[in-house]
């Protein structure tokens, strides 16, 4: 039977409930702590009744789970908008310059995904399927540098989990606060420097006109 | 007049007992937050009286300023411990490692230096001060790898910054469980891509040997 515009509309209002819960409770992560993690602040933060919350998560666990897994399929679409080029060192750097534009877009989310885990948290094997998902964006533009000649030596992988530490270090100490001023142009000196340090950068004198 | 033995000891206690007080306060801020750092909880995990932690703090304010002081003065040991080299660039490599380890070893105050503020905390200017020497270390080390001509480019306080945060980065990765596996690995792989695209590295027939 075909879905009523009537149960159309009621799925899309039980979306936007949803977004609003996972923001309210990443806004409240990152504020106070996992303490702060009542279902029943949850709820009143966003102006609805703890049943409504309850109907969407089993639990608090299950909540969390629904947080982690959110947070990194908006950071997989933000990476996947990024156009590919020609160059893939162009596009290399420009998936760094979006993983920064998101993280401190997403200041709340980003931490959930990559700094100290909520104790006691194990993340599903899909949840960690999902986040994987992102990781895999960035060692293949790196495998498409390899293929072009340009990586300098080391695997892929471990190439992509040096640059993405380098990336992760500018963003979250800017994030912190402790990058006293500059904040962009430490995040493009450190991202040539990598660049420079993995991979073999063709000389101008190499480029194509015009 | 002189110090008697009895006040010396007593001193010497008083030491103890403050470094215990902060090494329980850093623990309870690194697992639950800082909700977590009530004097009374503090004390009662040194199984020491309130008014022996008010007799050394004045209050809590003043507890966070002392811890993060602390933090700071045993980084900076750390680092002072590192024996210089002929070679500014080796050295520079030592005190990344160094700084790695004292990271690892010590991670709750790694992570008051280093991580998310707490929450209404303002360092006072005093405290500033030596968090800033810290960084100088480094600074310094870049300004020796500068006068020997070493410098691909920048300032040595921009590119102190840049090497600090991919060096950050790493570290905080790893302490949050972040990096599966080879976290040596990565980290060394990072220094030397670091290394590769700040500094130019003279090539191994320069070298005088042995």
């Amino acid at each position: 039977m075909a879905t009523s515009a009537y149960e159309l509309a009621q799925r899309q209002g039980d979306d936007a409930i949803r977004t609003s819960l996972l923001d309210a409770a990443s806004r409240l992560l990152a504020a106070e702590g996992p303490g702060a993690l009542a279902l029943r602040r949850i709820a009143a933060e966003v102006g609805c009744s703890t049943t409504v919350l309850y109907r969407m998560f089993e639990g608090k666990a299950a909540l969390i789970e629904a947080l982690y897994v959110e947070a990194f399929d908006r950071f997989r679409r933000r990476l996947e908008s990024v156009r590919k080029q020609s160059d893939p060192l162009a596009y290399l750097a420009d998936l760094g310059r979006a993983y920064r534009e998101h993280a401190l877009a997403e200041r709340n989310y980003y931490r959930l995904m990559f700094g100290e885990p909520i104790p006691g948290f194990q993340p599903s094997d899909e949840a960690l399927v999902r986040a994987a998902a992102t990781f895999t964006i960035l060692e293949d533009a790196i495998k498409d540098c390899a293929d072009a000649g340009l990586l300098s030596g080391g695997s892929p992988r471990h190439v992509a989990a040096s640059l993405w530490a380098a990336i992760h270090g500018v963003v979250s100490l800017e994030m912190a606060g402790h990058l006293p001023r500059d904040n962009g142009e430490v995040f493009e000196a450190t991202l040539l420097a990598m660049g420079k340090g993995l991979f073999t950068i063709p000389s101008t004198g190499e480029k194509r006109g015009p």
